[in-house]
C-alpha cells in the first residue's frame, strides 16, 4: 500500500517552493500519495496553522505522513521534529504547530530532527530538512532512525473558555472562508448549557445572535445563526451571508454564552 | 486500477475543509487517486460550478468518481445524490450543480443519498455525507447500495439563447481568469449564420466586436476579439488582455449576433 | 513504477482548464500521478513560469513529466515543443518559458510537436495539444514519436547581473509570496567578494542594507537582511515581514554590493 503524505505550508503555490518539497518526496518515495492539503496558510501564521491541521490530520489513515512547514523560525535555533501521534505521522518545526493534535493525544513518540547539512540553505528548511524527513518516513524508515527522542514539544497558549455557573465565555478561533467564527466554546457545554441560552459577540456590541439552533436552515436567508459547527464548537454564521462582515467580528472578538 | 476521484468545492484550502473530505476517502478507499479540481468556486455559486464541472467531467477515464460539495442549502431538507452519468460517477447535493453533465446524456441512474447519522454535523456535509458516498463508489460497491433511486434532479434553469432569422442572442454565462466572455451561444450556430457577423456586447453601450475569428492572434495585442472558444461557444476577448475590465462586462451582460 | 506529471499554468483553477488538462492525462496515462505543482502564475508571465519551474523541475525523480502552459501566443504559429532534459521530460508552448531548465544543461532532446486536429480548439492547445502530449510520454511513448528534432528552442533573454572589481550589479528577478526580493546575483560571487559588502537596493533609494548574513535569525524581527537564499542567489528579505513593501522593490529594481 502507498503511503499518503499530505502538506500544509503558508508558501502559496506560485513560486514553486512547494513543488519542491513534493518533487523531493517524489524522488525519495517514488509511490508515495503526495495530497497538498493547504499552501494558504496566512504567512507565519502557526495557530492558524495548528487549527487547520486538526480538521484534518485523524481522518486520514493511519500511516499518513503529515508534513507542515509554517515556519517564521526557519534559522533559528528552533528546533525540528517528528511525531508518531495516534497512528499518524508529523513532521514539522517545533513552533507550536503540532499544539492541537499533540493535546489529548495518548500515544505519542517525538523525535528532534538533526539540522540540515552545511551545504543547504538557511532558508527553505522545507525543502532541505522537512521533506527528506517526511520521505524517510514515507518509505518506512523507523521515526527512531531520525532522530534522537525528546518529550518536550513547544506547545502554543490556547485561549481557553471559562464557564461561570450557566455564564459561557471565549473568543472567535478563526473566521473561515465563508465568514462564519468559529469560537473556543465546546459545543457540548451549550448543550448542557440548554440551546435556549443567548449568545452575544462581543462584549461591547453586545450583539445577541439568539437561541442556539441545529443548522443554517433553521433562520431565514441573511439572518444571524449560533449553532455547534463541524469541529465540536459554537460558531456564529449568517445564513448564506458573513457573520466576520455583518459582526465587524475577527479572531480575539469574545463571545459570551448566557 | 485505482479509481481517480476529483473534487470541486467552494471551501478554498486554508480551513481545512477540503482536506477533511481528502482525508476521508483516502482512509476508506486506500488506493484512490484523489484530484483537487477545485476549491475556488465563489461561496454558494451553484451555476459557476456547474459550468466548470462541465468543463472536465467528461474528459476523465470511465469509473471517476467526481465530488461536488458547493452546498448553500446544507442543514436544509435538500437531497443528496449520487448519479451515474455517461460513465462517470458524480456525487453532490441534489441542487442543480449536476445540471450541465446530465443535460443531454443518455445513461443516467441516480440515487437519493439517506441523510448522515444524528451524531454528524449539520454544517459540513461534505465531510458527513459526500466524502463517505464518495469513498464508497470509489471502493466499487454499486450505486443502488448507496440509496433508493430517483428520477427527478433538481435543474437550474439555464438562460436560453435565441435565434430569430440571422440574429443570435445570448448572454455571458462566465467571466474566466483571463477576462474572456464565454456565452451561451452555440459556435455552431455562429458558423451557420456566417462569421462575418457583427457581434455586440450589451445592447446598450452597443460596443461591436467586429467579425468571428478563429483564435486570439487573428487581431493585434490590445485589440477586441470575437470566436469560438474551447467549450463551443462564443467567446469574446481581448487578444493578451481583458475583455471584462475592457467592456465593463460581467455575467448576465447581453451579447448580440447580427 | 507510476510515473509523475507535473502541471504549471496560468489558469487559476476555478474555471476547470486545469482539471481538463488534469482529465486528459488520467484518461489516457490511467496509472500517473498528477501533481499540480501551480495554477497561480501571473496570467502570460513567461518570465516568472520560467523561474517557478526552475525551483522545483529537477528535484522530481528522472522520468518525471513537467508539463507548463503559459500560453500567451496560442493560436499564433508559435511552437509547441517536448523536451528531454537531464532525465526529465517537459512539454510547453515554445516561447521561452523553459529557458531556465535548458540553460547549462547538457543532455537536451528537443521534437516540435504537430499542431492539433482541425476540429480542436484555437485557444486551448493545454488542453488539445500539450496535456495529450504529456500523456503519451506518461505512457513510455519515445520522444521521437511525438514529433521531429528541433534544435533552436526560444530562450529569453535573462538579466545578467555584471561584476566590476568588488562591486556586483545585478535586479530584482522576483517577489515572492512572503516579500523577499530574489535578485540574480549569485550567492558565490557574494561569498567570494566577502560578506562584509554592503548591499544597496534601488540607485536612487540607496537604502543600505548591511553585511551579507546566514539567516534571517541574524537581524532582530523586522529588520532588513541580505543572504543567499535557496536558490543560491542573493536575496533581500525583512526578518518576518515583507522586502517589497519596506523598499518599495519590485521586479526589475536594481541591487548592488559594493
Amino acid at each position: 500500500m502507498s503511503r499518503r503524505v499530505t502538506l500544509l505550508t503558508d508558501f502559496g503555490t506560485a513560486d514553486g517552493y512547494a513543488a519542491a518539497m513534493a518533487g523531493i518526496i517524489a524522488a525519495a518515495a517514488p509511490s508515495a500519495l503526495i495530497d497538498h492539503a493547504s499552501h494558504d496558510v496566512p504567512p507565519g501564521d502557526i495557530s492558524t496553522a495548528a487549527l487547520t491541521l486538526s480538521r484534518y490530520a485523524f481522518l486520514y489513515p493511519p500511516g499518513t505522513v503529515h508534513l507542515v512547514v509554517v515556519d517564521p523560525g526557519v534559522g533559528t535555533d528552533r528546533r525540528a521534529i517528528a511525531a508518531f501521534v495516534d497512528g499518524r505521522f508529523f513532521v514539522a518545526p517545533d513552533n507550536g504547530v503540532l499544539t492541537r493534535v499533540l493535546q489529548g493525544s495518548q500515544r505519542v513518540s517525538l523525535v528532534d530532527l538533526p539540522a540540515p547539512p552545511d551545504d543547504a540553505s538557511s532558508t527553505f528548511h522545507g525543502r532541505d530538512l522537512f521533506a527528506p524527513a517526511a520521505a524517510r518516513i514515507a518509505g518506512d524508515e523507523p521515526l527512531s532512525d531520525l532522530g534522537t527522542p525528546v518529550t518536550d514539544p513547544i506547545l502554543i497558549a490556547l485561549p481557553e473558555p471559562t464557564r461561570t455557573g450557566d455564564r459561557l465565555s471565549g473568543e472567535v478561533l478563526q473566521v473561515d472562508r465563508f465568514g462564519n467564527l468559529i469560537t473556543n466554546i465546546p459545543g457540548r457545554w451549550v448543550v448542557e448549557r440548554g440551546r435556549e441560552a443567548r449568545v452575544r459577540v462581543s462584549l461591547d456590541s453586545g450583539t445577541v445572535i439568539g437561541p442556539v439552533r441545529q443548522t443554517y436552515a433553521d433562520v431565514a436567508r441573511g439572518e444571524l445563526v449560533a449553532l455547534v459547527g463541524s469541529l465540536g464548537l459554537l460558531e456564529v454564521s449568517v445564513r448564506d451571508g458573513s457573520a466576520a462582515q455583518r459582526l465587524g467580528a475577527e479572531r480575539g472578538t469574545a463571545v459570551v454564552v448566557a
